[in-house]
């Protein structure tokens, strides 16, 4: 097990961030995992980091906050905590996020709490944008913590709950204590970008989602959109690997071209709450309906934090069959529930989705059809019976996938 | 245990910062004491806090950093944490500080990156003034975590080191577990306050120390200095207490005024290092020979820190048979280990111990005798057979200890 969590440290640091000689490595992590963020400490001084800085976080403590604090803190992120994370930005640190909390943290709190504390980020602007746009490396992976491990595994016992957590996490992140974790992940990352090649060459107009949930989707991509995945390339010219796990090949959608029905496939966690069973109905690209048999109040609230967050930023395929879905676990966690399934995101589209995008105002981002918000939710629409039909330039519809699977 | 937990960080909250309805929280504390830091953010909920701000640390990171980071990062303090500390100490939040620390945490790390990193803090004097002229309420107490308790019980296995840690702390901070500490804590405030009585009324113009470790030390006192010690008096008008467990009763000398030699009579935990058997020659009040067996690169390091860091900033009287000290333990932690014996500190003195003080600049604070430094590091000169002798305007002598106690 040490072997492991120390090659897991180590692939995080030098796959996920490729962390650089003489960079600052910013790292926001639960207390609970302090064991495992000393680990990825250790592995950056390895490689020559500056320094590490710690971000911690706790469930307890936030929700406390939530429900308890003063109604005043929710309109006004910390300046101090925006000093941090723009000037790391600002210089190209490195950021790792250990995504670890209870599917339910923040199961109680009042929704309008939760989206004025989502929209006073915008204090942060410079710090997302730095991220969306992968001007500086970042790295979102996840370690288990009691709580999420009871709610993916109700039935065992903490400990066992834990291990169990722990191996599926090894095994959707390709670590088996063999050490050959870094060559794999390469093969991996390849087989991602060889489905990017066919998709960009294939350079479809639009997509057409459909199953048997009732998902009827028709989705226009931007004119020069582009697919991208497995791993990107910071502003100072280092490839990185984003989210461990990754099994998604992902573009734009065109803001204004999405029409139709679309079901979710799996519970969403979303701002310490679970929602569930819940599908959106769209017209010219934004939701007019939103429907959730479990947690309406936070799917609504999502979607009303700005303008943008009721259109789409992103439209991500990944087979039903992949090592991730291939366990059958419901994680409560998107970074890997999201890549389990085909998924869509409300909010922000990614600056690379489109030519040149990641040198471009948010002016010109907009005009090249890409959607601007504070927020980026995704949420999973893929199935065992998911058709998606792409169609080209010329009028010809090609199966993309089939019976949730690359069909290409 | 549970209950006593409980009771503790009841007693922390509402006795020793008192905090008050809409007062921020800055809690201080090693993620390994996460559970207690939540049970304090709790209680701090519980009388209306505006909200909880946590400053983690964590020793193997810290060790991490001084011993691995790039070296310019030590003459640096981080402004974000800069923005954060003085912000808070600006509004008037209380902060609560658990110490608990591997007393040599940073043993092997070079002095110079020490002291810089001290210097560098010249960055939050804004928070510094604020906490040692009490305008905001702070308290520092502690709650064990194993490598501390390992070396303070060495022969025992890791549990039982803690359990007992836990029970030397409890005894020292008077939790009983039967709900009775708040009364038991106005009791002992009020003992310390008659103590402080009799002291101010005898207005001693210097005090003699001599023991049979080889001290002979005379230090005079400012004319307008006043004894301290119990609680304090916030600038919005709340009494708290500084540090929990507090046995003593002190002053600040007069700058220039001391004058032989003084040995300490425990080791010193400063800077993650421990300092042993050491003794300082004092003349006009600067300390002109530093001499340690073990640890005097780190002494001779922090009495260089600045130009007042070699001069003294408190004279602290604590009886030899104290609750702390009568459990014959050595705490390796100078919250304690100061608590169990007469001490002294070099480094910034008190403002409130002089009259008026609390409101001084600067340079009145210089003007009325008082020490001013960035540091201020308490050591131990106490000993059972400590006489110290108190000398009045008029020339008379009084026995203020014998035999290690007060005598008055």
């Amino acid at each position: 097990m040490e072997e492991k969590l120390r090659e897991y440290a180590k692939l995080l640091i030098e796959v996920g961030l490729n962390v650089q000689k003489g960079q600052a490595v910013v790292i926001r992590c639960p207390v609970e995992c302090a064991y495992f963020a000393r680990l990825c400490a250790a592995a950056a001084y390895n490689v020559g980091c500056r320094e590490v800085v710690m971000r911690w976080s706790d469930d307890f403590l936030e929700r406390e906050r939530f429900l308890r604090a003063d109604d005043s803190v929710f309109d006004v992120f910390p300046a101090w905590q925006a000093e941090m994370l723009n000037g790391y930005a600002d210089e190209g640190a490195a950021f790792l996020n250990i995504s670890a909390r209870d599917p339910e943290a923040l199961l109680g709190v009042d929704p309008d709490r939760l989206t004025r504390a989502s929209r006073s980020e915008t204090a942060i602007q410079p710090y997302v944008s730095a991220v969306m746009s992968n001007a500086c490396p970042w790295c979102v992976a996840s370690v288990p913590i009691p709580s999420w491990a009871k709610k993916v595994f109700p039935g065992l016992p903490e400990q066992e709950a834990m291990d169990k957590l722990w191996d599926a996490i090894f095994t959707s992140v390709r670590i088996s204590g063999k050490g050959d974790a870094v060559a794999r992940w390469h093969e991996h990352v390849a087989l991602l970008k060889s489905r990017i090649a066919k998709l960009n060459d294939l350079h479809f107009t639009s997509l057409y989602y459909q199953n048997s949930l009732g998902t009827s989707l028709n989705i226009k991509l931007p004119e020069t959109h582009v697919w991208a995945g497995g791993d990107n390339t910071s502003r100072t010219g280092f490839p990185f690997v984003a989210n461990m796990p990754t099994e998604e090949v992902f573009t734009a959608p065109l803001r204004d071209g999405i029409d139709g029905v679309v079901y979710a496939a799996l519970p969403l966690v979303h701002n310490g709450n679970i929602i569930e069973n819940f599908h959106f109905v769209i017209k010219d690209g934004k939701i007019v309906e939103a429907h959730a048999e479990k947690g309406e109040d936070i799917l609504k609230a999502a979607i009303a934090e700005d303008e943008g967050a009721s259109y789409f930023g992103e439209v991500a395929l990944v087979p039903y069959d992949s090592p991730i879905s291939n366990q059958k676990i419901l994680f409560y966690n998107t970074l890997f529930d999201e890549n389990a399934a085909c998924h869509l995101a409300f909010g922000e589209a990614y600056p690379e989705c489109v030519k040149g995008g990641e040198a471009m105002s948010k002016e010109e981002l907009k005009a090249a059809g890409l959607n601007d918000s504070n927020t980026h939710v995704d949420f999973m629409v893929g199935t065992a019976d998911l058709s998606i039909i792409g169609t080209t330039k010329d009028g010809r519809e090609i199966p993309v996938f089939v019976n949730g699977n690359f069909a290409l």
